[in-house]
């Protein structure tokens, strides 16, 4: 009998799909399930960028540089970058499998196998999970929950960063929290990556879900740290086109582009199809951006009202992405998700949404928190909020 | 000054790849590039694969299950592999980023740092480069031009099998050698494999491209070693989609399967509008694989005779794929490739072939061999060869 390797088997599953075979066995019993574990928005994506494949008139489906298209990558620096104030050249950047793999190729690329990372936490779980497949220490700087998990001073990340550090990593605007960072404190961590002689990597996958007024601040952009910052981009995510799977990185770093390069060869090329929808989007109209913020805005403002409605639940105010964090009255999280799922029910539906445990490193941080992915229409979420606050009540496990 | 990882500057260039730059050079100064270096066929794709994105009516793209779609995993099992005798259920496969992530996902399963994984040289490259990224140590049994590159005794492989050795990994049929292993040698690796409580890594992503009468026998019907063997297949390939990027990995073996959900979901899903070819392609007629063989066979047979009758070319005649391994008689194949890309023309065209010593472990095998993918049409491919035929005569590395 052959066995498989120690890596992995202790390879983590994935926090926010591995409750996924409980919403199954429910919908197979006839139950409706409310989605708000997955930011898998249900907004429609810009015509062209759908047309672009409709209308392609291939008879063969090719492989591309491995670097992506050079039309796209031109498109991408003159039609995308270039309008939103971020000036880069097609040799700073190429198109990856989504920014799930830009952000593994960043790992690669600064990390060496028992380096460190340095991250906030609450923090998108696969930066965990893509540590540990390349044997990256992470580490995190506790944020805090009453205070919009802002950035927290950066003495507190200087407690952490030894000589193994070789890279800080932000989510901005923050998966899971939707924390908006300010240009100072993006400025702030530059300073601190430059100083350091260590990589910033900037994942910033929800630029384009902003709720303020500001404009968002890309780390490509700050003064002098042209050879700290790598940014992790996604077109999939940006034009509401998760399962097209494309997405950037970027540097003006010569040595990471040329690194990314070689990563990029090892698995040929970016899928074609998602690099037509890619070259079809970018002539996406700025008034699409405006309604989807819109359109989130008001869903956002619904949903963390209501949880903040809800007895002994808490939820900042999220400034970005579509995602918030919520404290809830239960023992533990991840009980309480596996309950709803396969026990409670409001006239034939419920709920699914993310325990938060795992986004920290900390141990027993996060035990009452969940993700909340408000990615349905208004009247969906009323339900499906409806059916959470009922569920918080009915728990055996709450604490109030 | 950030600096990279050691990992990712010492990362191998692709062998393949890392030619383009002298060929886009080329054909920036106007020069015609006849390429027989890349697995890229001009076939056309199965008309029922193209429509089946061109007619699709999602007016968004989300992610599917990590898996892939599960009517598209049901289709696989149903539609292709009953079809091909290959006994599988939806839970015995998943799809995966085309045979490149299947290759991948096969060694972090199979192998940990420090494990050993034993091939046949020559092998297709990007083992080599999988292997380096995941700290495996590659060993590689020799094989024999003179023979056909076929499989070696037994006790060939036994030389190499240490404790740390976790899986043999063939490519049948071979890239880049174009070899067709038989029944037996198969099931002798099979045998070999249990004794050693070992996994086969069959990589069987031409399988639709044999050109002999018999069936192309899979190692999934290795008699009880469905605990050992995992199978690395590829959409792409199979239906000329190689850009959609779209693959599988097989196994009967439960902890393998539930292994690579987990690298699955770190990854979120597979591309979406090519798991649609891919359900589209189910239906593709036996004609079509008929006709790409016979077409194959043609190109074959024109390549095969054209190389060998210039003086001092070998080539054996491959059973499978779209490659050959050619021994030229040059110095260094590599410097004979770069000076065809970057000096030598005939009426303004050149013809780029794939240096293959990287394809070799063994210090010193393979300097003179070179890998011609056979994917142009035979007029194409006349031109192409002659051009060679000239490069070979005029080079000044030439060794008769």
């Amino acid at each position: 009998m052959a066995n498989i390797s120690q890596k992995a088997r202790l390879m983590p599953a994935s926090a926010i799909r591995k409750l996924v075979p409980l919403s199954d066995a429910a919908k197979e019993q006839g139950v409706k399930v409310y989605h708000l574990n997955v930011g898998a928005p249900d907004i429609k994506s810009p015509s062209c960028a759908l047309d672009a494949v409709k209308n392609n008139t291939m008879d063969h489906i090719s492989y591309t540089n491995s670097a992506g298209l050079m039309e796209l990558r031109k498109g991408m620096c003159e039609k995308y970058y270039k309008k939103i104030g971020i000036d880069l050249e097609p040799a700073n950047l190429l198109m990856t499998v989504a920014g799930s793999e830009a952000v593994d190729m960043a790992l690669k690329i600064t990390c060496d196998q028992g380096d460190e990372l340095v991250v906030m936490e609450p923090y998108y779980t696969n930066y965990n999970t893509f540590c540990f497949m390349n044997g990256i220490t992470l580490k995190a700087v506790p944020t805090d929950i009453r205070d919009g998990f802002k950035v927290p001073p950066m003495s507190e990340f200087e407690k952490l960063i030894t000589p193994r550090t070789k890279a800080i990593l932000i989510s901005n605007p923050g998966n899971p929290t939707g924390t908006l960072y300010s240009k100072e404190e993006v400025l702030a961590l530059g300073e601190l990556c430059k100083r350091h002689d260590i990589f910033l990597i900037s994942d910033e996958v929800y630029r384009e879900f902003c709720y303020t007024d500001q404009p968002h601040f890309s780390a490509m952009n700050i003064p002098g740290a042209e050879q700290n910052v790598i940014l992790v981009d996604s077109v999939s995510k940006r034009y509401n086109l998760c399962g097209c799977r494309l997405g950037t990185i970027a540097s003006r770093n010569a040595d990471v582009m040329a690194a990314a390069m070689k990563y990029a060869q090892a698995r040929l090329c970016p899928p074609v199809y998602g690099q037509l929808a890619a070259i079809g989007a970018l002539d996406t109209p700025q008034e699409y951006f405006a309604a989807v913020r819109e359109e989130y805005i008001r869903r956002r403002d619904f949903a963390v009202n209501a949880l903040n409605s809800m007895p002994g639940v808490f939820s900042p105010l999220p400034m970005g992405a579509f995602y918030t964090i919520a404290e809830i009255p239960v023992d533990d999280a991840e009980s309480f998700c596996r309950w709803m799922l396969s026990e409670f029910r409001v006239n034939g539906e419920t709920t699914m949404i993310t325990p938060a445990a795992s986004f920290y490193k900390t141990p027993g941080k996060g035990i009452n928190h969940v993700r909340i992915a408000y990615v349905l229409e208004v009247e969906e979420l009323k339900k499906a909020m409806n059916i959470l606050a009922k569920g918080l009540e009915a728990y055996p496990g709450r604490t109030i």
